[in-house]
């Protein structure tokens, strides 16, 4: 146990606090004025700033005891910027509070800014602004700003009939990490296999594809969105605020190949998983052509006339999305 | 009661919630992608904006039976767009997380969305995203958003010695109403008075004076603080950025007339209240000539060579700031 271990947060005080998360943050790059004044003043080139906001809450959106502080910090910062880039935009900013209860040990606190600061750096934003105070149970707040670099932002309105519909990377693969982790699976040593632990690591790491938003908006997505409640409660979002309806092939899916042997171990469908399952942060858009798919894209389906989401010609009737006032027993972003 | 007292934020759902919220919010300006997608795209027409975050916790920040919603809404908005103005900026735009337990009405959700539209809309600034979530208690989080329009920011590192020292607008208001509310004084009949009744308003709604920042900025402030954690608290902040003393004359405050009536009340001294209560959000500047205050402001003091804040010639004895993770009988900012 170090040091570190052995303070609460009550002991530094909030001030205290604010000065350790500091020096466990990069210094500002010049042009930025970052943490320590009532307010950060951040470039906005091309005269546009991107904006989202997300709160995570213990016991809902993450345990302590089922993944490390530095992990919780990158989660944060991954889902947040993942909106960021499902704009079409380019993350360069996050701003975080942080509430927490006044006996946890500072090393917790320290290392989620850690993971804030590490998966901001994977990004290429800074972090600019925070506020620590006090709570019962921890809770993250986070602010994401980005910067669209001259494009036009990509919405969830401008999917059309003959679009081809396409995902930037795997999907499921947190849902599984989860059902692992819930079924005890995790700690056994059946877990030690491979494809279980990269499962359990994408739910504990997502790990975004930042890149790929800006990729799909300069190659002419029409519309986009995050996947983050689960792929068909997402892509109706893009069906419904486009007036479209979307059709997915899940044997087009990237990455199930990776769901099967934990689907097996738990005797369970795979299927639930990648079109249930949110948090990896994989991008979904539709394009007007197949061949505009940048690089890192996979066709899933297409855009049609009508409504809602069809999976395999099929509505889907497996689990819907989540709802995080109806939900009980997982957690989701 | 209304229907809506009726329906709790589970029988609604996140979705039905966001719906409603969004149907109480004013709709987006021309040029604005605001509330509904993945994030929301603002101006920023100089090519920079400024971005301050706070948390609002329940039973710490505010108490339902102390404030009413819209109240609370108004204080969370006011004291972040407060740090806006503070930097000089404008506040433009405004992102809300609400975490709260499923069994509340929706009622009091509602309320809090239109007191910060409400705060928002007398600050000139919109509200562009947010996040509802479930937790056991209530609990806000805020990101205000800022325009300079040219001008540099003001920062709290540039106060020089012999610059003269002034304030937006009265300090202690809200720590008076606080200790009314605390006493139980409020409740009784003495409470009436109207002068006791403006303190307890001003610690329920506080209402910043932003232009005063703007002001301020384009008149040559050399510093700038929000007063939200205690007059001799924050000037430290100042005085410890700028490596200067800060001298306050509590005579030369104004507004302090309004604290006697309810010190006389409660037996205690007002300088108590103006020197270390926060959450008036007046703000505080320096100045290379008094001849230099825009209208609105009061000379309190001056700076010097030296460090740390001398009120009327002394070392402040009294109250310190608030730390988070230190009190516990009053709720801060």
């Amino acid at each position: 146990m170090s040091q570190e271990d052995a303070i609460t947060v009550a002991d530094l005080g909030e001030f205290g606090l604010i000065a350790a998360i500091r020096a466990v943050l990069p210094p500002d790059p010049p042009g930025v004025l970052g943490i320590g004044d009532d307010g950060a003043v951040l470039p906005a080139p091309d005269g546009r700033v991107v904006a989202s906001t997300d709160l995570l809450v213990e016991g809902r959106h993450f345990r302590r005891d089922w993944s490390a502080a530095v992990d919780i910090g990158v989660k944060a910062a991954a889902q947040n910027m993942a909106d960021i880039a499902a704009m079409g935009a380019v993350p360069t900013a996050l701003l975080f509070g942080l509430a927490v209860p006044g006996d946890l040990d500072v090393a917790w606190v320290l290392d989620v800014a850690r993971g804030l600061a590490a998966e901001c750096s994977r990004a290429g934003a800074l972090i600019a602004g925070g506020d620590v105070t006090s709570s019962d149970s921890a809770m993250l707040a986070i602010t994401a700003l980005g910067g669209l670099a001259g494009r036009d932002p990509v919405t969830r309105a401008g999917a059309r009939p003959g679009d081809v519909l396409a995902i930037s990377g795997p999907v499921g693969l947190s849902a599984a990490g989860l059902a692992l982790l819930q079924s005890g699976l995790a700690a056994l040593p059946a877990a030690a296999e491979p494809q279980l632990l990269r499962l359990v690591a994408a739910h504990q790491r997502p790990q975004p594809d930042y890149a790929a938003g800006p990729l799909a908006a300069a190659a002419g997505a029409t519309s986009m969105i995050d996947v983050s409640d689960g792929l068909v409660a997402d892509l109706g979002h893009i069906a419904e605020a486009s007036g479209v309806r979307l059709e997915v092939r899940s044997a087009s899916l990237p990455g199930i190949g990776a769901l099967e042997p934990a689907a097996v171990r738990l005797g369970t469908d795979w299927r639930t998983w990648a079109l249930a399952g949110g948090e990896d942060h994989a991008l979904a858009a539709t394009f007007p052509e197949a061949d505009m798919l940048p690089r890192g894209w996979t066709m899933i389906g297409g855009a049609g006339p009508g409504a809602g989401v069809l999976v395999d010609s099929e509505p889907w009737h497996g689990q819907a999305g989540w709802d995080h006032f109806r939900g009980t027993d997982i957690f989701r972003d």
